[in-house]
């Protein structure tokens, strides 16, 4: 079945009571003002039609879903031995900020999607780009199609305000040779990527590229090779929803990429793009209405990648 | 593409230049034995074509392939919250035999597919059935439509014989509760199952239901709902390749399950089951050369979940 | 100050308003029911004299104490290079029954005071005595000179029944290669030992030999070298207080070694050795009211090897 | 039996062949280029009188031995449950420079020994002093009697330079809330106390007052308390070298504290203070040959705390 405005509205009515179950990211001041009750959902399909409901068009902090825009850049700047030697692509199975693995493996994160792995994945941006904040505004703009995109700068400075543990997941990588650059710059990119205010609408026109083998529908601009996209997928399937990537595979069965905006984007490869957004979140960390919108959408529609 | 005979001829040719460089699993003697050049590959269709290459008929040591037959008689017994109280549906992130996390968690394994995971497993179905062992063999020779397949009691025996890490595992559990029946009584069904004797032909139909939403092609018997056929495919694609779940992912894009035996089966949702056979592993216990065969029938036929 | 029968009444005294601020030992009934304001202390010095208080000759599960007695025995029967490739001289800082160490160590426990080491030193122990519960009962009667020292069978039979980390452990040391004989039989033994029973006074006379440079006081028997009676003091110093050998060393400064019973022993070298009982423990594992008695005493006397 | 030139000669000749079977600190350039062959050895008893031989009055590196006069600094600052909330007593059983443990233990270090607990005593001084390294300095020269004591700038600068892994503690436990200041002015301290450069004499005659309850021989100057000084020498004996504080306890049977300049301070409490100094270390950052003179020492003039 296609997905349509009513299948929308009624999934969003369906997990709506949901809201009050969850809890709002507080670990910094800016994230936790968010108003509980936000719900929206889109869906973006590659033939270029947008269907949404709820705050589909309101902004949000996207927090982590940045860290498939930056491996997006970062695959298109460096071969695929210099991007892998420095992060791996294996599910990490500890907390997305945990520095034990780190340094039992020697300063090489597990994947790109916990912190450390896209620290190192800043790191190597910053190396390659003379502004990188402005490169990957400039590629947000781009494929979204929405030249009003900007930084959050009171969320990106009050997480640089409470960077005391990504700062020392940095410093560890470089104590293991894995970090070139000086670590306050390149973490200041880091938030900022983090701080990246979309909606539900610009999200999901951001990433159709996922879902169709590398190239944005409408424009049909390249982005990726369909390998690529096809990789970025296969990582996000198996590492996108921190230590919570089994069961969200489980239930929604879509590779998927969440941040602790309460936001997440899930693809399916050759028909559509979804995003939505609720910013209460489950003891994962991943949006708790959210992820229950995702799994109804993939029962009504019956698309799965399983 | 169809996948064709022609086309896996020549992916065996291609991958056959690998034998040498991967190890033959060592630490039963009834395994390190095997010749290390045995090499086949087998298609099943959901329409009940049969495919095949090299030494698909030949019978190894499915050992850990076997975990996903079991989990599937487990779901077919338990309800999903008694199920799923026991065991996890996420990645480990560690060495399938390790007690590390099984300790720091309270004994409760991250997934079915880990050792700790398929003893649990064992042990429910050791609750349920009276005869365990002859059940299985019932389910397996139904499911591939052969009724010659049979334990290798060598291999058995050679397990029980080095199972003292197994054991350990098995008390660990059990002094959290988490473990009902007598240790060695269910050591030695799980070992059973992981001796099954099959070849690349029988595996390939064994999980045509797996490919075919539930559903036993040619015989279309019900094996689990479209529900549950999604969930096992979810949890092979996030855990089932010990810790080159995410390589996998990334090379390959199918959920798959593979034994130290040197097999490998992969599932492409809505079209068919492939199973591969190459002894050698790769240092995260995979199947060498069987993993890029995988990756080039990927390629070749332009068939991945993602 | 010499220690007199007025200063042990005192500080009995003092510390007996600890009563109800620990927890009794439940992990077994055997234990759980023992009443908790038993309270004991006995000083022997080496010139034979015995002073006590309270409770002190009333009869408790030595527990772990009699890990202190296993290695004594092992030190005589084995070469240095034998026992220590089998078991370390370090403190672990983790839990007295952790497998995670011992996985990423090999299977060569820390030190003989945590329980995979005096399950090693029990298998050892038992590859050497036809029957060692005999022989170790022998041994512990000759040092206290008290004949009706006796295995306490209700709790050896309930430590069985709730051996299941124990097994675990001991199948983990297996597998690496570093457990000669059957599991269970060992952990017999291993059961029996911890379930000694004696009183303060029995524990003081017993362990004479290790302020004596080896010399059993009064019978002035050669138990070991004064090398090794300087070498166990300094495992127990580091080790021997579970994960509160270094708050121990702090405060009281003696080499000590506690048992889950309540008990613990601690040695002034060249003078004495005292036994106090109190069964309520802290969240260490130690006896809150017998370390704060030794803490009182070592400043009261001025004993302290700092 | 009482040292003596003789006696001290003579160890010196028998541990000198150790030379060659070691390796020397090589992770900055400045301790690398320190010849291998240098051995020296100081006695200091509480009379007054000091006993040397070989190398003793040659300054070198002292490196961690300096974690025991911060120690010192701030138990003379702080109230006990002020320090002692921020750093814990308890032996690490893990790496000197770890940061899992920090982490599982929500960045309260297991004693002030190990890299993070020296940091967050350097940060506490921070806080205290206007000019902790020349506080630290003034300290050192008024202990030792010598006015000519410096800081190798050369060392604390590369030091510095070389301080990611450091860092990454410190930022770990300021994420915890267990770090006040700026964090690389607090580590610029700590490098510099580290880089103090004094012979086995100074170093002898500074720790004097370890050996005699918290008085400085000769001046007779108050440093701690009896009790402070038992506690110090408690913790260095638990605690102060490193991942083989029990090895050193069984050998040697003295509180100590080394460095991987190879210098070790032991203390003989009532009695003497030792300094030993050969740069070649054992795998556990232990001076090699030093370690052995200790043990040597010991048995020769029948003293240990055992």
């Amino acid at each position: 079945m296609k997905p349509t405005k009513q299948i929308l509205d009624d999934i969003l009515n369906e997990v709506r009571p949901l809201i009050g179950q969850g809890k709002v990211a507080d670990y910094i001041p800016a994230l936790a003002c968010v108003p509980n009750d936000k719900l929206g959902i889109a869906v973006y399909t590659n033939d270029g039609e947008m269907i949404t409901s709820g705050d589909a068009d309101e902004r949000f902090s996207i927090q982590s879903i940045s860290k498939a825009l930056s491996l997006t850049l970062a695959m298109e700047l460096y071969q695929p031995e210099e991007l892998w030697q420095r992060v791996g692509k294996e599910p990490s199975g500890q907390a997305f900020n945990s520095l034990i693995q780190l340094e039992m493996e020697q300063g090489v994160p597990r994947n790109p999607f916990i912190n450390a792995g896209a620290i190192v994945v800043a790191d190597m941006l910053f190396s390659r780009f003379s502004a990188p904040k402005h490169r990957l505004l400039e590629f947000v703009r781009k494929l979204s199609g929405n030249e009003h995109i900007i930084y959050d700068r009171v969320v990106a400075n009050s997480e640089m305000d409470h960077s005391d543990r990504n700062a020392s997941i940095a410093y560890l990588m470089r104590s293991f040779g894995n970090f070139d650059n000086e670590v306050m710059p390149v973490l200041k990119n880091y938030f900022h990527a983090c701080a990246l205010n979309m909606s539900c609408i610009d999200l999901a026109r951001t990433f159709g590229y996922l879902a169709n083998k590398g190239i944005q529908p409408e424009t049909n601009e390249f982005i990726v090779t369909p390998m690529q996209s096809k990789q970025i997928n296969a990582l996000m399937a198996t590492c996108g929803l921190y230590d919570g990537a089994g069961e969200f595979a489980y239930r929604v069965g879509m590779p998927g990429k969440s941040g602790v905006g309460g936001g997440i984007i899930a693809i399916v490869p050759g028909e559509m793009t979804i995003a939505v957004w609720s910013p209460e979140l489950d003891p994962s960390g991943n949006s708790l209405a959210g992820t229950q919108a995702l799994e109804l959408l993939s029962e009504r529609i019956g698309r799965s990648i399983f």
